[in-house]
């Protein structure tokens, strides 16, 4: 990638399209999960009892605001979507940056965190889905899907897609790790 | 690092002692958390009801394989403890090693799953202890950190536990990362 003009090496502004493909398909998982679960709201009428023939009728609402871990895993998301969309543009703009070593080592960092945080936004989130739909009889804590069946249709596809752009995101953080290794030395910062 | 002996680079073989600690931290957090959590059961005997004045009582126990986010806690903190160890390991017979770029760059990768895996487990138990400790009302989970306040305290201990390895575990994974970028090319694999 290091071409030899005139004896002076100059970078050829070559962008890593492959790249940017997968950090593309990663912000669209993320970003769909965010959207997916913010508007996830669904509201029932139930018949709670009935006095002689009136049945009484009471309204519940099922949104991701109930539940902390739904929350988190929005924000989560959220932050990782921005992160995807950060990079994009980074490595669009990349000619800009001075020192290329420090530049992809920011990189592997920030995408190694957001991969940490949108690993422990889906656990989160997985198991309280896990518990929506199944319950836990030791804690007496009883399933919600049967009752929310749309909310809980809606929270699946926001954890599918969260995962499509986690493992994306994986795949990246791993390109990144490697990319460094490749980095041609052009500034010996490390031996003066 | 690298020394000019006779024309020929020799790496001298200096462990990295820091690293090594922080290593020896993160394996000591994960691996109580796994502990904990693992023998974290509590039996208690409730009067469920009283016939005259004969109370009928029931004994319940709660222990962490009731709940799959717990099981997987106990997964997913066993295996950071596994990779810290087997990495200290690594670490102390990496002169064996040929290629030191190869090595660094695999220490980067696992570091950086483990630091996924560990996120995964962390976030899911937070919000179920959290559940256990609040409840839910929105969706008529009862708190059960009431009755068993004994498992409750011991999962709390686990998760700081558990995440003050994980917090030792990403200072190792940037650490890894940013060695990368130090690592002396002794063979140009990738400029022929």
């Amino acid at each position: 990638m290091a071409m030899e003009i005139g004896g002076k090496a100059v970078e050829k502004p070559i962008k890593d399209w492959r790249l940017l493909f997968l950090r593309m398909v990663s912000f669209l998982g993320t970003a769909s999960a965010t959207l997916v679960m913010a508007f996830s709201k669904e509201t029932k009428t139930l018949v709670v009892a009935t006095i002689g023939n009136t049945p009484i009728s009471a309204t519940i609402t099922a949104k991701f605001q109930h539940n902390p871990a739904f929350v988190f895993f929005v924000i989560a998301n959220a932050m990782a979507s921005l992160h995807n969309l950060l990079m994009i543009m980074a490595e669009v703009l990349r000619d800009k940056f001075n020192d290329k070593g420090v530049y992809l080592v920011m990189v592997a960092i920030l995408d190694m965190m957001t991969v940490g945080l949108a690993s422990a936004g889906d656990g989160g989130a997985t198991f309280m889905a896990m518990l929506g739909k199944k319950g836990n009889s030791h804690a007496r804590w009883n399933k919600i899907c049967d009752k929310f069946d749309r909310f809980c249709d809606r929270g699946g596809g926001a954890l599918i897609a969260s995962y499509v752009g986690l493992a994306f995101l994986l795949l990246i953080t791993v390109l990144s790790i490697i990319k460094l290794l490749k980095h041609p030395k052009t500034t010996n910062t490390t031996f003066p």
